[in-house]
């Protein structure tokens, strides 16, 4: 049985402010919740989940906190329009204050706004084996519920760090970098790249002026149709299947 | 001022067998509908919008027929959240029953569900001047007002053939298939195509078996990561950006 109190402190967890204070998030579905229970279980501080869900995954229930309860609960915790057997109180993953650029491709992300594209961004850097993201600070919270749906268990894969891009540009003078941009050099004609910075702009605005100022090198995707622009998610697959 | 029975009629097209049945859609937010009006305005059968909208678009709104509603109304017509000052009343695009594949490039949908990737896939297949699309009978409705949104103004550059894929493939012996799948040939290595059809399948079930039986050629698109898999709409458009 669940106390008000704990409904309350679970429904808080909608808000960014009151994630960041607790460092927990919520994760929700048994695909995802098993994913991250999987990579690491002591993440994962506490699990409400409906009989089905426990029945299917007794060893995994007995390996954390679980607390049984039923369709009329769940759908009090969760932030989904279709809650889903299952959902977990996960820690946020520590990131290190350093971002590491020797020998390695980073996607920098200007203003993403959109959860799901968040969400799918996170998802593509995990295919393409691109282990670190860096987001403005006005980028969407990778902790939002429909981001974390969005990353479809990628979200505890890659290291995603919040900082000012103009501030860490203007510092790393070694940084090479590519904006994603019009008018740039023909992606699908470059070598891969051994290390460098990947910008996406922001879905409607693009990049930044700032941060477009300091760059060295625009990269486009050729347009052979007459779409004016490609969802900030595709071109972000798209450049990196063609670089890394 | 808007009667009763206008507004009922325009909600009614919400539901698919009335938009099939008037062969109409509705177009909502300003740079579509802009859009629609600028590519074919004969295809405008009339635009509801708010004195603003009508302020800034008078050439516009002089070349279609244009009633003025308040924001009160424009809510009761729009099927988004966040109504955006101009909704219209769109013919359906007629589509040949011919597909056309002599040298050409056409992308196949097999069952793909969720309407933002729907449309996506539209803005994809219009981006990189695929002109046809193909959907198996299940896949979502391209009027559905979510798929139309998230086309941003690609619905009507593309023509979208619904049929049966299997009776389709097999009836047509002449077709090179390609389909994105697992363990298939490497998408990055591979020479463009100069005609072919590139199937792209359901978001969790991928192709179906039935399709998948009748495919030639599977291409894959390589992973160095960790995630399970890639969105529907992002592999669409790695694998074009290979391939045309």
């Amino acid at each position: 049985m669940l106390s008000k109190v704990k409904v309350k402190y679970i429904q808080s967890l909608g808000q960014k402010k009151v994630r960041e204070q607790e460092g927990l998030f919520v994760a929700e579905g048994p695909k995802l919740v098993a994913e991250l229970i999987g990579d690491n279980k002591a993440m994962v501080v506490e699990v409400f989940a409906l009989p089905e869900w426990i029945a299917a995954n007794g060893a995994v229930a007995a390996a954390v906190a679980t607390t049984v309860v039923n369709a009329i609960e769940l759908e009090k915790l969760s932030q989904l329009k279709t809650p889903n057997e299952v959902l977990a109180l996960v820690k946020q993953f520590a990131v290190s204050g350093e971002i590491l650029t020797n020998g390695k491709v980073v996607l920098a992300l200007d203003g993403i706004q959109d959860p799901g594209n968040m969400g799918t961004l996170i998802r593509i850097a995990d295919w393409f084996g691109v282990e670190q993201l860096v987001c403005s600070m006005d980028s969407a919270d990778i902790y939002n519920a429909k981001v974390v749906q969005a990353t479809m268990g990628s979200i505890g894969r890659v290291a995603v760090h919040y900082i000012n891009l103009v501030d860490w540009i203007v510092k790393t003078p070694k940084l090479v970098l590519y904006a994603a941009a019009l008018n740039g050099r023909d992606v699908t004609t470059m070598p891969k790249l051994a290390e460098g910075v990947i910008i996406i702009g922001n879905e409607s605005k693009g990049i930044s002026d700032d941060v477009l100022a300091l760059v060295h090198n625009r990269i486009t995707i050729p347009k052979r149709g007459n779409a004016e622009s490609l969802n900030a998610g595709v071109a972000a697959g798209v450049i990196l299947s063609h670089l890394v």
